[in-house]
């Protein structure tokens, strides 16, 4: 291992390692790269000159030894040397295809590849976002009652099956059973009782389920993804988190954990998921099977897939992967992730989860305009989400500190079963917590103002009356404005679910299961908006604003707050109206709410995550603004012992192997001379490893003084001398370089832009230092006065 | 100059060049370049170490010598150094701002200005497209006949003037007079002859003033205006490209060219006017007058303006900005685009030139859903798009070409001339040409299906019934579907129309008018699709296909074919329609077409003028995909004289002026002496130049033997020599270098990423070349067996 620290790094915010996973996101260790081996040489009629000991053309590729060019775990990959192997692959196959028409068409199956892959994710996304929403669906709906018809019935499939009911009544049938009806005997006062403890005992016994599963089968699955998948994009490996267990155990604990009713939502989970399918289809493709570069790409194309079937927004879900996920996103990958993401709505449509034949989650459509005057209420909630966003990831962060470094973190069973039975307890009381948050939300973004487009209003007021509490007002359409006395039972409760919801929510994430934020999010700003129509100009009966759009304004600002996203909201938000005419209103929330929790804190909800757990993420948004130069943050520090460097020629293998186990550098230098300190290019540890085990098992007559060269031409060897090992094909001779004097802004630029893992630092000519992803990271924590010790991994 | 040739390049291919522009895109000659005099050291508690000849800080920008680090014309800018200045800037506010109140405020405006300037130039623009349309408007009608109330009305507003007219004709009444009709005694045969004079006087005479104007006074504003800005915001300087002349010509000038009838649009034209005022406005704030690169994020943010306001598709605006346009993308251009693009959107809106309250010039509003089956049309569709597009292409960039190397080239007004009487003597009697080309748009995508939402098709039906000639069929919504003998003569007109509007744009796009191409290949797509239509399933009557929905599609496809757009293309599309519902049809069409055009030839017809005019664009869609090397690029060749170097110490003056004299590179390498060739930093030429000057007027005792110095520390000059020049402040000390077995595609990379100027060639710590952009560009070129001397800029 290089270096890799993993003593308080993980998942979760605990300690689970890689050892724990046996699925692994990169199987390369039999991949043998073994291009260009018969790539005539390209025609250069021009000009055929070359330095006097210019090599043959990249002879990184000419080697057979398994392993080479492959990256241990919790390591970063170099995107440069990724990319061009890609780069040769295609170079060969195009080369190959003018020779034969078999290489002709595996060249352009090779071309159709890249599409057929995103159709098969686009597929496979959609009809598992698909089967979780039925699922979720049938399981929370089982929380409450049971359907005589068969047990495999929801509610509202159950009253579909029983005809002859009314289009007001569908949801209310005699095949419908609460639990408490069941039984024989049960006094009128006990009924809610029962019906209560029932409630609370199949969210127990689904949240016990994942919480064990997960802990059981794949670590990985827990938690909401997102924070790590921008780890990985970003060029980070981790083993097995994209493993098919962690798709399978994902998709199951997810169901599970939103049918417990728990605070939280699936849009994070669903990228995972989405990512997950991604990777598994990558190993049928070669292409993406052996490039870690490449297969980012498809990760990248799927994040936006799991947005896509998370809210059916195929645009606003391509925006996300753009802004939010995305470290490298050529414009090849938008208009594949955009492809890949309308798969992926139309499959999820044709399987048609929410019985309604419409992409969307929560379908809105409003019709009455917004006045210009309404902007100062939505720069208010703008606001709000701001504030509320700050605080969620100040509260979150801090929660799972504690809970890191406390003996809290030892029992995850125990904590989710406490804040299931919370959150069960206090919930279902609240006819609006009790719902699930997806039903919450649609509930309160629907126009109840007109009444005949809306059947979840005339919902509302029949189970209003039934739990006999609430706000059948709502149901009355333009009347139910007028404010009455259940209103305000109504808008007491709307406040006492906010409130929380809010508390709830803030312990629920990232907690040992499967979840998401967007949707608590978006519940929490519905809570708020109601509060503020109802109060406000609309108790005089008047036409003149649509609780709805308050509604939307509401989440859009919360979900800003939290995750810091900007244009992918609005069109995210854009997609569930479906009219410009509410961009603005919407972009303002957005864009007062980005600004509010900017002032407060920096960093986004994934970002201090990604922070809390140590990754190697180079933020691509912040510009890193201080005046240091190379020469600060580069190794060896003046204290230190001078830099570890190989000799193109003169050192034997005990030498070189001695090298390697004393020190833990993922790479080494090659130098002329130890004198000169000349560059001539760098080796990664892990190649030569493998080369001089390889030299050792299957080279005749290598010992311990056997020279290592990484010189073109042999040195004349003493007669009797055993043979050399010869590793110039494992050497980068183009290895990136700084001057000393290099500012550390154009320093960082080049790391992101270039996805560079280590640069060498040279003054006129001689190495004096070098500078790794890790070193960075270091230094722009101590920069921002944080402990650089937190960056865990190379 | 340093090699500029201006031999043969130029703007709408011919050979205007900067000397006639007397407004700057780049009008920093009196800037002075002095921040960071007074800013305190920063702390940097945990190092202090640096190597012994380690400089201050950053020192290129202690100078006070004015010009140094400004601009050529026709040169490529540097984009690490004008972020790095711009790093700076913001970090002397920043510290500044701790100090005091009045700093603290001019932080928080500073931080403001782009919000506001967004604004602006939403605003302006929005204002600006809205005057055009109104004025194209007015002055389209002007060609048939004038307003007897005023001749300031155009044919619809002086029918709402005169009131009582009903909702069918609204677009007939008394006071509206054709030319024919205000003469007395024109006979009833005559009146359509007169009305044909008329409307072809009027058109010569639009076309005519139209480009004497652009002669005269501003010769960049002909033409689209997409390569250009594409060239200049990847990093290259056209003075005066976007100043306030072309901006007042081009908007006059589009305005005359549209309503001359000739075949173009004003999307190209209208994304160069919002990036003039882009670039006027920045001229009220310091931030952006003084950074090129940060002026580049700005006009990327207004080329999404230009967009929106072409089409009321803001979404669309920006990813077409991200997609085809822009260069340098980071995300807060992402948001800020999107907040301009909006604005624009709402002003235009707001002064609502199309009379109808929508955001959009083609607003439409589909109904019935596509069938699966109709796919296969679309497919085909989306191959005529693109065999379309691949001709088109072709053709243009022939006839430019031809325009180019003949004397045809020289008689550019009457080669306008001409055009515009072909255009207008063939427009008139077919009714699909002579109305303009958005009204035929409009016309055609409109779904004539529904009898009640669609007053364009009642206008049709009228109007074809006044001509007496063509389909009142589409008038009668769906009974229109079956097939009439009015039928048959509509689809053989529009086949007609179709052929010459082929031909047609073919010459004149190019031409030395403001002209763009959107809108004239809707118009092509439009046609091709009605013929379908008609002809198709829908004579057995059946509503089964919406007619519209096929214009929409063939517009994509031929859309996609020219321009190569991808998901912009679709995403303005879906804005036009407002539902997801058809985003699969539109889809299947632009990739198709995309495919197909591809696979004819790789570029869009903006790069293809890009190449014709030789710009020095380094395309980012398309990968290097050879296997050469950095030593097969770099100059010197075996057969040049060596590297012109400066040594750090021990030239004169008159040896460094001697050099700058006798070549014409822009910049010179720096190294410790002419034997070891170790390199130490790049000057540029510019600032050399300048720097002398000043040295030699205002420095006392500088002669022409004195010493230049490079060098921090001086060296003990003997006793009596004149005092040396001292450049450390202008030399780069971090110039970028490569090795030579760096691979081209690796070198390639960082210039499109980092966007270089000039890269340095080492080899073990030895300079031994440079790479400039030019030189990639060329050396591209050559491999792709074209010219290379085609490449006309630095």
């Amino acid at each position: 291992m290089t270096g890799v620290m993993m003593d308080n790094g993980g998942f979760c915010n605990d300690n689970y390692h890689s050892e724990s996973s046996d699925d692994e996101l990169v199987d390369i260790s039999d991949v043998t790269v073994n291009f260009s081996e018969d790539v005539p040489p390209l025609d250069r009629d021009y000009t055929n000159w070359r330095p006097n000991n210019s090599p043959k053309l990249i002879d990184l590729m000419d080697d057979t030894v398994p392993g080479i060019g492959t990256y241990e775990d919790f390591n970063t990959i170099d995107w440069v040397r990724e990319k061009s192997k890609d780069r040769d692959r295609h170079r060969e196959i195009t080369n190959k295809s003018k020779h034969s028409t078999v290489a002709l068409l595996f060249s352009i199956s090779d071309a159709f590849s890249g599409w057929l892959l995103m159709l098969l994710i686009g597929l496979m996304s959609g009809a598992l976002a698909g089967g979780i929403d039925i699922a979720a669906h049938w399981m929370t709906d089982l929380k409450e009652g049971v359907c005589l018809n068969g047990f495999w019935f929801n509610h509202e499939h159950c009253c579909w099956a029983s005809n002859e009911t009314t289009f007001q009544e569908r949801d209310k049938c005699p095949q419908w059973k609460s639990w408490a009806e069941l039984m024989d005997g049960v006094s009128e006062g006990r009924v809610n009782v029962l019906n209560h403890f029932m409630y609370v005992s199949w969210a127990l016994l689904f949240a016990f389920l994942a919480v064990i599963l997960v802990r059981a089968f794949a670590p990985y699955a827990c938690g909401s993804g997102i924070p790590e998948i921008k780890t990985i994009l970003s060029g980070f490996i981790i083993r097995g988190y994209l493993g098919k267990w962690t798709l399978i155990i994902k998709t199951i604990t997810l169901v599970l954990a939103v049918s417990s009713g728990l605070s939280l939502g699936k849009e994070g989970p669903l990228v995972h998921v989405a990512c997950c399918c991604a990777n598994i289809l990558c190993h049928f493709f070669t292409k993406y099977r052996r490039n870690e570069a490449k297969r980012r790409e498809v990760l990248s194309a799927a994040s936006a897939v799991g947005v896509s079937v998370a809210f059916g927004a195929p645009i606003g879900g391509v925006l996300f992967s753009l802004e939010e996920v995305s470290y490298y996103f050529p414009l090849k990958t938008l208009w594949r992730s955009f492809f890949a993401a309308l798969v992926a709505a139309f499959t999820l449509r044709y399987i048609n989860p929410f019985g309604n034949s419409r992409l969307v989650l929560f379908y809105v459509e409003f019709h009455t305009p917004w006045h210009l005057l309404e902007l100062i209420p939505f720069v208010l909630l703008g606001i709000f989400g701001g504030l509320w966003g700050a605080f969620f990831i100040h509260a979150n962060i801090a929660w799972c500190r504690l809970r890191k470094n406390t003996r809290l973190g030892h029992y995850p069973v125990i904590e989710v079963l406490v804040v299931t039975l919370l959150t069960a307890l206090l919930a279902f009381p609240n006819e609006y917590t009790r719902m699930s948050s997806s039903e919450l939300i649609s509930e309160l973004f629907n126009d109840c103002g007109l009444l005949d487009s809306s059947k979840l209003c005339d919902y509302t007021g029949n189970s209003g009356s039934t739990s006999g509490s609430v706000n059948a007002t709502a149901a009355n359409g333009l009347g139910a404005r007028l404010a009455g006395p259940k209103l305000y039972t109504a808008m007491w409760q709307l406040a006492l679910a906010l409130a929380f919801k809010m508390f709830i929510t803030v312990a629920t994430f990232g907690m040992k299961v499967p979840s998401g934020l967007f949707i608590p999010s978006m519940a929490l700003a519905v809570h708020n908006h109601e509060r503020d129509i109802f109060r406000g100009w609309c108790s005089p009966g008047a036409d003149c604003i649509t609780p709805g759009l308050y509604a939307m304004v509401g989440a859009a600002a919360c979900l800003g707050g939290v995750t810091r996203m900007t244009v992918s909201l609005v069109v995210i938000m854009f997609e569930l109206t479906g009219g410009l005419e509410y961009i603005v209103p919407l972009m303002a929330a957005a864009m007062t709410s980005k600004w509010v929790a900017d002032a407060l804190s920096r960093e986004s909800i994934y970002e201090a995550h990604i922070r809390l757990n140590g990754y190697p993420f180079l933020e691509a948004k912040e510009e890193f603004r201080h005046k240091t130069l190379a020469t600060d943050v580069m190794r060896p520090r003046r204290s230190d012992p001078p830099l570890s460097v190989l000799t193109q020629s003169g050192m034997t293998v005990e030498e070189v192997e001695r090298l390697i186990s004393d020190t833990t550098y993922s790479g080494f230098p090659v130098v002329i001379s130890q004198l000169s300190q000349r560059l001539v290019g760098f080796v990664l540890r892990r190649d030569l490893f493998i080369s001089l085990e390889n030299a050792r098992r299957h080279q005749d007559g290598v010992v311990s003084v056997s020279a290592v060269l990484f010189t073109e031409c042999e040195s004349p060897a003493s007669p009797g001398a055993p043979p050399a090992v010869k590793l110039r094909s494992i050497l980068d001779l183009s290895p990136f370089t700084v001057t000393v004097h290099t500012s550390m802004e154009i320093v960082v630029d080049i790391f992101r832009k270039l996805g560079l893992r280590q640069c060498l630092v040279i003054q006129n000519g001689r190495l004096l230092g070098i500078i790794t992803k890790k070193d960075i990271l270091k230094h722009m924590a101590q920069m921002a006065n944080r402990d650089p010790e937190s960056i865990l991994f190379n």
